[in-house]
């Protein structure tokens, strides 16, 4: 099968045309930050309905929470305000699944698609109580918009965080809860339903894993191996952003257990590529594209592919001092940048990515998927490997 | 209809024959702590079948978990561990409604029952959290072991309390997934499996609630009105404690639905009565009999029905400033408690206590229950209006 790396220039299966050379990142002076949902077929018909659903969900909530007082409303306004800025990429990651296998009902799609939404506000909310983050994509978080409350009626910053953080607890066990209980609002059938609730069992218990491996990172001395930090982004994130949705979206469009797994198999492969290149953005990425920090992996000495190559050379002695310095300057940066290229680590972790994404692109190649499954997900496989090339 | 609290002497309705007398306490001078659980018709046989429910639960979730890590497994068997040491209150609630109602299918009650036990377990590891406490039954809680697992090994405490506290929201957020989960493995009709949901959703959305109003409580200067502590504690703890496990039975034992309710109204009343009774306890109880002290939740200034009634009296200024003091010592809590009697406030919330109890009994009269019912729940309410005559 021809590399999807190859082609400039993608006709989506919906309603868009991507160019794929506006997407194209040449590492390594000008990476480029590569918006993971504009990969996929963009569809704004997919964005909308996930969107109703979402927007009934949260009104019937708010309603209820009205009946209750005015605070559990502001709760759950708030907890819509947290869900509202991402760009519905796990639903749609089901939709595309969904349609490509010839589903037809994209209401229900809609509804498991955003039950992964919830699941993923949830994790998200929660892995920010975990790295005490009150920011997120710019904004206050739920744990930041309570804190701020509770500084402007003038209570002191510690007592004020703790606020913040507690109430995160709550919302985040609400969005977990409900995550759940949107699928049976989907109106599916029973034995689609018990399949669909499978998956989301299986995201939520992997992603669990993965958060309890990450946080074990961080207390650990030292950068822990290549395989066991891939292992941590396929628990933590692959499963539940990629592989899992792809399942759910081919399980509901009845698909053949051979196709379902053929679409987990993409889908493990592209969400570690993803991630890789997600930490590779991380210490190279243009904050302009990216719109997040290049300084922030690196002042709290994150671990990634990255650093667990780099560690074992010894030009690394030079800068291991410097990472994980939360006062780490931009020349700072750069010197340990420099070093990650001395050390190969980037074309290690280059090479990786590229590697997971050429393995993801061959279980599209499966015979119980059709030429429209790949035209719909080429995209996607396309953009890691232009992003790392 | 005669108020139980007259008989002295109950045959429950299953296995064993309790004394009430064992359990009256007479307030003021010699509050002794009375076993929830107790109170119930004490069913060996009920506890058994959720012990074992939960058992094959979790061997299952470890035996997934061995597949990822041994990390993985140890979270799994700390969680199994934290939801072991309790009484099994709730779910002998949901199966003493199943049973008085004349459920038969014991199994499947016993899983719905043990779903209530893990939304107990996430809602008090979270609870935990958010109270930074890290023993519960004078044992590490989730975040105690992890704390105590990386003090251990040489990790600074204030690192390995947060440690400690990350892997308990994750715990708490497992726990609260499976609650869910396990009533899709209870054998349920489609049509029941869907009501139990909308008790469980119920139980999780007004339990979060009373969390919100508990946390701004904390933070609020002064003691809320005795309304809104009532209204939190019925949110809080009596809904998923109580009336929805109540709920959940009678709607597994096909009740009709002026019994569902009935059973509802009795659940949120002595729910409500309870938590007034354990505020009681917490400050007049005997420490040797509730195996609680008594200190507490004077030194946390815990915002009590019995504080809220305090505030309000002159008397209260000799010692309001005594409340919320971490150092508080046994004179001054005696102090305190002189002045609660003065004020009349332990007697106003021991009459409020007997006020929901007495209504929770009417609950019980309605047409729709047998007497099967009222011999089944009649020791709890005695219980309570014992504690507080």
């Amino acid at each position: 099968m021809a590399s999807p790396s190859s082609e400039r220039r993608t006709t989506c299966s919906v309603v868009c045309t991507i160019s794929l050379t506006s997407f194209i990142t040449r590492l390594p002076c000008n990476v480029k930050q590569v918006d993971a949902h504009g990969l996929l077929a963009l569809s704004e018909r997919r964005t909308h309905l996930v969107d109703e659903v979402l927007e009934r969900f949260f009104a019937e909530q708010r309603r209820r929470a009205r009946g209750i007082g005015e605070a559990y409303s502001t709760l759950w306004e708030t907890l819509e305000r947290n869900s509202a800025g991402g760009k519905r990429f796990r639903p749609r990651m089901v939709m595309a699944a969904y349609e490509s296998l010839g589903g037809q009902d994209l209401e229900s799609a809609a509804t498991v698609g955003a039950a992964f939404e919830l699941l993923h506000t949830a994790l998200i909310v929660h892995d920010d109580v975990i790295d005490r983050d009150f920011v997120r994509r710019g904004s206050p978080n739920v744990s930041g918009s309570y804190r701020d409350i509770a500084t402007t009626a003038g209570i002191p910053i510690p007592i004020a965080e703790h606020r913040g953080m507690s109430v995160a607890v709550i919302a985040g066990d609400l969005a977990l809860f409900y995550a759940y209980r949107l699928i049976d609002s989907g109106g599916l059938s029973e034995q689609v339903r018990r399949r669909v609730v499978d998956v989301l069992d299986e995201s939520m218990f992997l992603s669990a894993a993965g958060e309890l491996y990450d946080v074990d990172f961080s207390i650990r001395p030292g950068v822990p191996p290549v395989e066991e930090i891939v292992e941590m982004e396929r628990l933590k994130t692959a499963m539940y952003s990629f592989e899992g949705p792809l399942r759910a979206g081919a399980l509901l469009a009845g698909a053949r257990e051979e196709a379902v797994v053929a679409l987990g198999d993409f889908g493990r492969g592209i969400g570690i590529a993803f991630q890789i290149v997600d930490d590779l953005l991380g210490v190279f990425g243009d904050e302009e594209a990216t719109g997040k920090s290049n300084l922030g992996d690196l002042r709290e000495g994150k671990s990634t592919v990255l650093l667990a190559h780099a560690v074992t050379r010894p030009e690394w002695q030079e800068v291991a001092h410097l990472v994980g310095d939360p006062t780490l300057t931009l020349e700072q940066a750069d010197r340990i940048r420099a070093v990650l290229e001395a050390t190969g680590s980037r074309r290690f972790a280059e090479a990786l990515a590229r590697d997971y994404a050429n393995r993801a692109w061959e279980a599209l190649a499966s015979p119980a998927l059709t030429s429209r499954v790949r035209d719909e997900f080429r995209p996607v496989v396309a953009g890691v490997l232009e992003r790392v090339r």
